[in-house]
């Protein structure tokens, strides 16, 4: 039988306190290096800010929803804006958007209280690919409200019998939502891809 | 002096034919399994169709291109795009994107021809950026002129003093654009990320 050759040569006499399967080595007086204790290969990092399951997620989750719930509430507290179609995509965009980021922000309470990690490699597809869909939505949503409210202030300037300063607003906090959401959307396929 | 102490004890006599450095086990008349011969962990794939460098990808940049080229002749055919601020933002985004294609479609083809991987670190990130703000500026221009376009077609209904079906060919020729951008953008992003 041919037995692998260790790089020290093995004593007869075992030593005296080494744990089963645990390796030391101890040369030239020089402490015992435990090689159970060392770092190994291709341990997964600490999650970083803003991934899910952490603090910063939470946050952005939040800021998502509130800055999504804005622009509804002030694009809702006109009155014409069912005479757009654009607005009213843009209404539909953010209670997507508010539903959705304040169901992973709720997932991500829960995560933090039972100090559990949301990495697991299905989870992270769920999340990557719901927030791909309500981002390229929402900022669909704004951009398209936005040439709306360009037409309207800038290239016709009929801002006198429209509710300019609430489309405008409604626009700007959907805009905001976005940038809010595409950290958490980068964070998660970029954990996603390196899992 | 304390030693490592092997799962399998160590005979006295050495293995006859050892290579250096090989660790060769060979138990109850199985064939050796040379260690040094298993397939490396974290060996790189190959490229997966529509990656930079490959047929696939040089296919997508001239589609992208193609499609961002078409918008801008559509849309520029019409007198009347510049009163407009969102017809403008589409020219200057289509613009933009067909540039960064078929920048890209000839550094496919240089690599196609000397048949070189376009895997380095460097180059895919900067394909990625780029990637990423012409991908959203494209669809944030596409997104406002269809919220226009169906401002104009739908909801006014003044289609008679426009040239809606231009605007509407534009608008749709962008969107292509941008999907046709989108598999490079992730597959770019996930070359990076797994890296």
């Amino acid at each position: 039988m041919r037995v692998s050759r260790p790089v020290v040569h093995p004593v007869e006499v075992p030593p005296p306190a080494a744990a089963a399967g645990a390796v030391a080595v101890e040369v030239g007086g020089a402490p015992a290096a435990h090689v159970e204790n060392a770092q190994p290969r291709g341990v997964r990092m600490k999650d970083p800010p803003g991934a899910p399951g952490t603090p910063g997620g939470l946050g952005l989750r939040l800021s998502q929803a509130f800055f999504a719930a804005t622009a509804l509430a002030v694009m809702a507290s006109t009155d014409d804006f069912p005479s757009v179609s654009a607005f009213c995509y843009l209404v539909v965009a953010v209670i997507l958007q508010c539903l959705w980021s304040l169901s992973l922000a709720i997932v991500d309470i829960y995560a933090l209280l039972v100090k559990r990690s949301l990495r697991h490699p299905q989870a992270v597809c769920i999340f990557t690919i719901g927030d791909g869909i309500t981002g390229t939505l929402t900022l669909g949503a704004a951009c398209a409200s936005a040439g709306i409210t360009v037409l309207i202030g800038n290239d016709l300037n009929i801002c006198a019998n429209n509710h300019c300063a609430s489309f405008e607003t409604a626009t700007a906090m959907a805009f905001i939502s976005w940038f809010a959401l595409a950290p958490s959307c980068v964070l998660n396929f970029w954990s996603m891809a390196s899992s």
